[in-house]
């Protein structure tokens, strides 16, 4: 782990303590991390395997809010980066931690981040493998680039999918969105702790990713919104994907929240940060797909399927094309 | 290439835009980046290889200066990562980049980005893999990792430096320190341009770093300042480092700005961002360690050895210890 440069002592003294009381410890079991003493760590593929590189930053204000608890943050900011392993078919094998921080964070808070960072490592069986600490004038940004293994040339891609696939989600979808706006305000009701758990701490689907390796012709995770992700693989793999409103998976506490009909469904389908896996499978893998959730503990749902051409649409009941355009959902 | 979440559209028509306009372009050479359209990249190191991972964050205002070139940022935030690379032995592959930016940078500022960037791929023969794009209330802030290959187990350290080793550097020493007190306000003098270059754009010692691979003990990049450095050296080594300050080499343009004397050469030797290697190496491999700076097209300067002991210490002519504490100069 290096400090960066052009940042003089005693600051300095402050940084190597912090690097040795706090991630060290979080590196200890990786060998390739040399206990964060050197400027680089190695890593390596087992044999017959490759690596899956991602890169996400988080930034304060803009994807995580100033008053979440430290842990949730750190949490939040490896899961953003392990759910893009997951979506890939990746089985986790290290990270690397921007860690570039305001002066105004205390020592206590920078201990919660690393408890939270420390919790999921264990949960997830990944190792920090080296990082960087830089001070900044500006919000707390983290920038973790993730490592995982795939066997060569079978990363799940986004341009995989093909006419005749079925398009399938896991978990429930909205909730993060829910719960952003409990946050933001929105009266709460009963469940809504629930949702706005799933913003501040969104569960990355690990074990369903790996096991999607022999059936999913396409996949991400969802951030941006059901509708925006799913558009983007129907744009890369140049196909048209048809979505079934009342099919997509809405949690009790959701429902309860923003209440049933069309429109509270293009909410839920046009809010970000789920993190669940969209994917793509053909007809006869629709079997392979169920038992792979139920084998990795996660609800999987059939939404729709891939047809010719371009494009997304999202079909209600009787089947008639709902108005994205109008949930604020853009094409690009 | 992934935007970060949590940003609605229709800032996502521009950072798409982003990215199929200044990044994707950069990535076209890179099967592994699959054109910027997938959550990951894919990298695997030839047979007999592993990866040699780092990541270093540049911040405005802290490593560079607002009103610094933007071509020159993008290569400053490049090189200091590629210095990584060449300390360690490894031999570039491929980068990610976290691109932080706050929403007054204009399309040109943006351009010239992309522009400084191209032109360092081209010149180190380093791809883009892949990257994320996010806005900031704050200061620009780019966080790259950088990927090179070792012939596995071979990474050199930090921690290899033993009593007897001889110790190197390559280039000269202080430059950029010079550099930051013209940009700073220092007099000018007829040569300052050429340190002023040194700050603003590091030359990484891509060709010498492999070179050492056979002779080098302990390697690192000089960013901290050059007593800064081996004093790690000499930490994680856990060995004495005794160098000899009149063959600290420093260019003329250097020694008109500060002078020459003790003073001067401790200004130099404690000033940052340098980035030259300072490495350690048996006496056995002296005529290896100048043969490899002559086949890289660099200087290299003995400049002390390696003891029993802890610390580091710097002589003058007579053999007496200079007062390095006084220089601002902590040993931690």
């Amino acid at each position: 782990m290096t400090r960066s440069p052009s940042e003089r002592p005693p600051e300095r003294l402050g940084e190597f303590a912090l690097i040795a009381e706090l991630f060290a410890p979080l590196a200890k079991d990786a060998p390739g991390a040399f206990g964060l003493l050197d400027d680089a760590a190695t890593i390596a593929p087992p044999p017959g395997h490759e690596l899956v590189i991602t890169v996400d930053a988080v930034v304060e204000g803009v994807h995580f809010l100033a008053e979440d608890p430290p842990d949730l943050i750190a949490k939040k900011a490896l899961r953003v980066n392990l759910s893009d392993l997951a979506a890939k078919g990746a089985t986790p094998a290290g990270y690397l931690l921007a860690f570039i921080v305001p002066e105004t964070k205390s020592m206590e808070w920078m201990r919660g981040f690393a408890r939270g960072l420390a919790e999921d490592q264990k949960e997830f069986g990944i190792p920090l493998l080296g990082g960087d600490t830089a001070s900044t004038s500006g919000p707390l940004t983290l920038s973790i680039t993730a490592f995982g293994f795939v066997p060569r040339g079978r990363m799940i891609r986004r341009a995989g999918a093909k006419p005749g696939d079925l398009v399938f989600v896991s978990g429930t979808i909205g909730d993060a969105g829910g719960g952003l706006a409990i946050l933001k305000g929105a009266p709460a009701t009963p469940r809504s702790a629930e949702v706005v758990r799933r913003y501040r701490v969104p569960e990355p689907r690990m074990a369903l990713g790996p096991r999607l390796l022999d059936a999913a012709t396409a996949c991400l995770d969802v951030s941006d919104g059901l509708l925006a992700d799913l558009g983007h693989i129907a744009d890369v793999s140049k196909v048209h994907i048809a979505l079934d409103a009342p099919r997509i998976p809405r949690s009790a506490a959701l429902r309860e929240l923003w209440g049933e009909g069309a429109d509270a469904i293009l909410k839920a389908a046009t809010a970000g940060d789920d993190y669940e896996l969209a994917f793509t499978a053909p007809p006869e893998k629709r079997e392979a797909v169920f038992a792979a959730g139920a084998s990795a503990g996660v609800a999987v749902t059939e939404i729709g399927r891939v047809e010719s051409g371009e494009g997304l649409e999202l079909r209600d009941e009787a089947g008639h094309a709902l108005d994205i355009a109008k949930a604020g959902w853009t094409h690009f």
